[in-house]
């Protein structure tokens, strides 16, 4: 445990050192947040397929219960159940395309995590920084419970609880609790909880934020304890349920449609239908849910006695409860949705349910179709002003200001690139293929191998894991 | 699948190769003996404990369902659900004394496996060979099931089932079925079926050959199609019994004195007792078993409703059946000691089973304290024929020929030399860890984390391993 204990607080201190302009100190938040001695219970795992490029390189780490695909490399890193999937990395010959440059890629892709501790974070790789294009970096960063890390290469940053950082280039930041930043780039910003902030400089900017006395009862972090709230209550109550997925090496495949696929370290429950060209990803969960042709169900997300029609994304982190989801319905990450048996939730089709919103009803309530909904919403009254049709927000052309919503920009450019990121999210998972043509995840993520490692069990390097290399 | 199928081919090619003086084609005898595609149904796994030097290397290997413990290495070749256990490796710094010489060790000791084939083979690495003290190399060698390669460095050699090699370095050798050599050194010779061939040059040579009609029973193997017999028999019987230590990745343990170790992948069936400073190794199987103090069970060895007193070595691959052995007996490797619910084996204090001896009674046998015994064994006669007390054996100066077995030399030299190497096992192992000093394996394999790694699922490289270097 000796060197456990000294990477811990080395990783720590670097991460203090880039936010001290901010005057943020990580250490009451972290210390004690996990204990060291669960380090060695749960062991790590990495995907082995031959359509995945492998390159992982450990050293001197500690791994415990994470999940990599994809090349990769941990330097002096404390990951902690986390999700590290690159099955998106860019190829060496690839061509990515900026505005007006096409920047060819020199060789392929790869994260470089280093330094940096992460507990529960989903990371995925569909970088975007034009800059960076050949590494994903997550250096001096620490990441709480179920925050997100997406495409987002970052550096001397610190992520609260459910936070999400989509899509941007983060350097020195805070990014509070429950809230989620799609901005292209920050640096040395302290996010406030609750934020809901996606900004395209010179086209859009749209930001949002929940009222904190009422998202603390769904979440809330404070120093010197873990995160706590109703949906940290709901992800723990079904925390038995990964139990054996993880205690077996190989378990016996549930069947389902050959182009779709269903992750092993997933948890499917009785009632549930998969569809042609669904994904079904590592650490979600379902119950009695059907998932239309071309839906996905991405980590970590729960959906429970839920319909989702077709081509739904239900994006990292996002839980639907209770629920009939149109075709095409977008559930943005994190997002909290929750009808009840006796008044369920209805979306219409083609509507986006921005990441990080709340919905929790005790009435029934109907979306309309081709909306945009965000925010906290717990009535009819809520979803007035936390909802507008894409067709009114295409007209937006200066600014508005809507409840605890303002957006400024023209909003034909917001619809467009949500359009545009779903019918590419939908693209890549697969959602359009058609027995030969449009493969995607769901067709690639079959069969994959699962190598499992475990750390020294004892003595000064105690929850540390060797050296490990693989390459193909 | 295509890559497995070339390597497969080049070992065999290379092999015959090395064999051609002997007129000896492998290829008829492994040619379909394990489906390839088996090789994707078991995962690999190795061994990380702070007390065994790592480095493990595997390049463009298969190595399914195989267990590693210590430094390795494995370059081209298929390993099938063997052992190799180095937790005997020499030491950089350390001096090994072979007669007049005291050789300093330059480097630390690792296996070098290449080019090679084996299947259920047990390779431990005690070596002996002053000639290649930092490197046990196994190469373009293949060797069939529950052979051991016990210490004995091998190139272009070909095992058979049950076949030992034991403190030898052997090249370009065919060791034959249910044979056992320990003579130093061989090269071009090809052992016949069911020869237990022990030399010491200038001290004696102990030779006896199973009557094979008899062997044959118990177990033969001929080319196209796998090997058969009242021991595989025995052994298929009980695979269920491994099934679940497999499926799990970590298992309750099984509580056993703090002093004594129970490998997770040994199989304990209900009313085994398990005593102080015991060894028990991985897929060792135990039923209804009482291990006294400081007795080991090693890998495929399998006792059953027996009782085994203490100081008790069961070699690699032996069987106990309905017996009861006095303290310090020692059973050789792959030994067959049957006796039966109403006719039990009892063995006196001190005995030496030799190895690859078939005891298999229907009356039952005492065999006397302080006795020899080899070879097969079904009555009193055979064991008048087969046995001799030490004492006796002792007084031998030139030669003696009882039965099947010829003895030219020294007897004093060849007890000592069994009674100096039963002293070095139980010490090795752990029997006399004394709550403080003389730890063995017994004390330092407690604790093992394992690591589970698994082949590419499909693809021209299905079943092969992708490169994987671990290190401290």
């Amino acid at each position: 445990m000796k060197e456990l204990k000294a990477l811990f607080d080395r990783i720590a201190q670097r991460t203090n050192i880039n936010l001290r302009e901010l005057h943020f100190d990580v250490v009451p938040f972290i210390k004690n947040l996990i204990p060291l001695q669960q380090m060695v219970k749960f062991y790590a795992f990495y995907g082995i397929t031959p359509h995945h490029p492998l390159d992982f390189q450990f050293r001197h780490s500690s791994l415990a219960g994470s999940y990599f695909l994809g090349k990769c490399r941990a330097l002096n890193s404390i990951l902690y159940k986390s999700d590290i999937r690159g099955d998106e990395l860019k190829q060496q010959g690839d061509v990515f395309s900026y505005r007006q440059f096409e920047i060819p890629v020199s060789q392929n892709e790869g994260f470089d995590i280093e330094d940096s501790y992460l507990v529960k974070t989903l990371v995925h790789n569909f970088s975007h920084d034009p800059e960076t294009l050949e590494t994903f970096f997550i250096k001096d960063t620490i990441s709480t419970h179920y925050a997100n890390i997406h495409g987002s290469p970052c550096d001397g940053s610190f992520l609260g609880p459910f936070a999400t950082v989509d899509l941007t280039t983060m350097r020195d930041s805070v990014i509070g609790t429950f809230s989620y930043v799609q901005t292209g780039e920050i640096a040395h910003v302290n996010v406030g909880p609750g934020t809901v902030w996606i900004r395209n400089p010179g086209e859009f900017n749209f930001l949002y934020r929940h009222p904190l006395h009422k998202l603390s009862d769904y979440i809330n972090f404070a120093a010197g304890r873990p995160p706590q709230g109703f949906i940290i209550d709901f992800v723990d109550d079904r925390k038995g349920s990964f139990q054996r997925v993880f205690e077996v090496v190989n378990l016996e495949p549930i069947p389902v449609p050959r182009s779709a696929s269903l992750d092993r370290y997933a948890v499917v429950k009785p009632k549930t239908q998969i569809g042609e060209n669904v994904l079904v990803a590592q650490r979600a969960f379902l119950q009695n849910a059907s998932l239309g042709k071309g839906a996905n169900a991405q980590e970590n997300c729960y959906i429970v006695n839920s319909r989702l029609t077709g081509n739904n994304v239900t994006a990292h982190g996002a839980k639907i409860i209770e629920a009939e989801l149109g075709q095409n319905v977008f559930v943005g990450f994190n997002s909290f949705l929750r009808g009840r048996p006796d008044c369920r939730l209805t979306i219409g089709k083609d509507s986006i349910v921005l990441p990080h919103t709340i919905i929790d009803i005790k009435q029934p309530l109907a979306v309309p179709a081709e909306h945009f909904v965000w925010g906290l919403i717990t009535n009819q009254a809520d979803l007035e002003s936390n909802s507008l049709a894409l067709s009114d927000f295409s007209k937006i052309d200066g600014g508005l200001v809507q409840g605890n919503m303002s957006f400024e920009g023209r909003g034909a450019r917001f619809v467009a690139a949500f359009r545009e990121r779903i019918h590419h999210i939908l693209e890549a998972n697969g959602a359009f293929f058609d027995g030969t043509s449009n493969k995607g995840h769901a067709q690639r993520n079959q069969n994959i191998s699962f190598n499992t490692i475990q750390p020294y069990p004892n003595g000064d390097l105690g929850c540390m894991y060797p050296t490990i290399i693989i390459k193909t």
